[in-house]
């Protein structure tokens, strides 16, 4: 395997079909976003993409099972005759420069040969303090920008970079005349936020107008913030901890003078 | 050279032929016992594989003879008329991503072409604690997983990667369809482990039904031994000494206070 | 996209071109003169150049329209009848070694296809002292380095390399027989040195015989300046304080022994 | 520039030529050795090598003018009617693991297409402790390396790798059957090392039957000893401020308790 390359699985005909991505990155936003969409919509697998620019290692399942680390594109056929879509997510983004923009470019050329002229991706966006999760939106043309705001996103702020697969398809979506629009939940970024994704979907079906029914990531949510609650725990009493030892050393030390 | 590539040194007809494969990993475990089966069954040299992806630097032997970094392919006629052998191991892994998958590429088109239809790789898996060291088991095709398991090795957990050369080759294997298991002895891993790798082949040989005789490790394995006690001493007195330092320090401070 | 390449917008024909080249590097020195003179000479953009060797991430600007990291070829008619302008510049320099080849030899190949028998590349040259900004000079041929030396740029030290593309087209230019020269502008820098970069345009408009009247950097100047003033009180601050802390600490083991 | 190339500047016939590399590397004695002899024989450039995998900085010469880095070929034609010479040293050697190879290759092809079957290549060997520096040699062939002993070279201890392009070379002439030497002088690599250059020049003359007279190197020598030994009594003197401050505070602490 010298280049990435997608493996067909089945072959589809879809209706001006628009591609939703969302590989790993901040906060996993993107993929549990992506993910819960295909188990939602019971979306089927009909490709999958590889490549040499992903890790040097492979993934066991429960059964001792092997394999590759590896993407797919997953399609939904929508029963009101409006855009189908074509779903994709995966184990890991490319670890290589080079392998970010050939993976992004081999996306965005399976999404033109099935007729895509709408890309959506999903990821991450970093916030520094702990408040609901808005939704950041880029795009590559005024009108679906619009569509993003519309539906309760964000308009990005100007100069931040938006880094990776997500942002890369849309740079190079925009050379090859496609629309494509990014929407970046915001997110702490150093644990999985199903919070951020949930966001990100609520802003997704009212420009998709699609029943997603995001409110089934909430379990997910509970037992995040759960998570975080008791890592804040752990680091409060780990600063009281060094107050005392420092108190402690201080009182010594005034004592020796 | 641009590329790996395979120098055939002797045509070869073999019969169903399995690959096991060893390059060097954690505690040389798949090296030792790979190379060990070279040995005992004195299979023989029938090709070798260079690779700009290998370290640049060259060896140099006792009688000052220098080489390329290579690995190499040895071949082994099963007298029992049953599948014949081809043992894969060599002086290093690749050094970069796009490398460890080219490489595995190549060693198994390699082992495709002289129509093998099975791969065993062996390779290290990491333990914290010092046991017996028990043989993990992946697969590709659960009938494989089985035979291994029936030798006494043990389901892999889920989730824990397979990193390098072993993993990959059955990634890709499975790609292609052909059928691959991946055994890996148990080790600390800082060390040559000759008793993970006497594990392993303890299990190797009751899946190929071949007599390896695992034992004549046994040398092997009380000299290291020895070297991970004298290491485990040097230990011991090093926290002490530190200790009692320590300990110095806090009498004078109780003393100036 | 695996490779880097130049997407023409418009074809215009040009008399005897000089290119003028200066991506981001030290102090944006060079990226500063000839975004200056692009828009001081109003030149017209007619070519955009992109490559996978530029960082993995993506632009978003004031309006949520997202692009590619990317460079520009600009062309200026010269109304007095000499030498035309080709100025380039743009986001981002290579991210690799061989990247940083690649683009510079397409930069400079697109130069040669429009008849560009002259290349300048501007670019920053660390100095350690705080003194009125030399500007530094070094050539393909003695008579192009000539030609900077009378217009006041001051000869470069033996030995020192030129670090980026704004030295390695000038060594492939050499390689190919086109006429080179860099001028660097002494800078700090590690801000954004607009002062650098005027002295580059007061050396560039006697060799090229245009008025690109420099003075009109003179508001940034002033600007960077009261930027480096209040980081220069900050870290005198800084340093008294660690004085004044020392110095206690000081006073009281004094006060213990 | 995609990849490393050749450009011959002269063409010319040799006798049997032996090609003798040496590129900078530790104490830069292969190259300090390698110019030497071009000087003192006054060999002729005939060919230049350039490589994207050089490090991407241009140089600049006393006039100001600028060339890429490169390496050379240079040629010498034995009146003694044996084997003439090929010389070849640069700027640098190459920056990735696939660069040392591809250039490596680069120039044993050419060797190989002027006739050489022989190949002595120049390096140093770190060695810790300041004594009269030795050459120590290995080869590809037994003939090759009687040689180098009998003109005073050590066999090279087993198992120590050779690394770079010095080494390559050896490996790869060997999967191409050209017969190969490397001579690698003591040094402890932290300084331009002409004593170690001399050393292998010593050697070298014997095998190749040439008056090299390596005393010309003496002056360099004694200019080298006089700044190590300004660097030793520099290092000595810190040691003695480091002690006497150390002392000074266990004195005090000893007065506080």
């Amino acid at each position: 395997m010298k280049e990435t390359f997608v493996k067909q699985l089945k072959n589809v005909q879809l209706r001006k079909p628009i591609l939703i991505e969302g590989l790993p990155g901040l906060g996993l936003v993107g993929k549990i976003a992506t993910r819960y969409m295909i188990r939602r919509l019971k979306a089927e697998k009909f490709a999958k993409l590889y490549s040499p620019h992903f890790p040097y290692y492979v993934l066991v399942n429960k059964k001792g099972n092997i394999r590759l680390l590896q993407a797919a594109f997953y399609y939904w056929k929508n029963p009101n005759g409006e855009n189908d879509l074509i779903l994709f997510t995966g184990d890991s983004q490319a670890q290589t420069i080079e392998g970010q923009y050939e993976i992004s470019d081999t996306i965005l050329e399976f999404a033109r040969k099935h007729g895509t002229e709408t890309i959506i991706t999903l990821g991450g966006y970093r916030k520094e303090v702990e408040t609901e999760p808005k939704v950041i939106a880029a795009a590559t043309t005024p009108k679906l920008l619009k569509r993003a705001l519309e539906a309760n996103a964000t308009l990005s702020p100007t100069g931040s970079p938006i880094v990776g697969t997500a942002g890369l398809i849309l740079g190079l979506a925009r050379l090859k005349q496609v629309s494509a629009l990014c929407l970046l939940g915001e997110t702490r970024g150093y644990l999985p936020d199903p919070k951020a994704a949930k966001s990100i979907l609520q802003v997704l079906q009212k420009i998709l107008n699609i029943d997603i029914d995001p409110s089934g990531l909430d379990k997910q949510i509970a037992k995040a913030e759960k998570i975080v609650e008791k890592i804040r725990k752990m680091e409060e009493e780990r600063i009281k901890r060094v107050e005392k030892a420092k108190k402690e050393d201080e009182d010594r030390i005034t004592y020796i003078s």
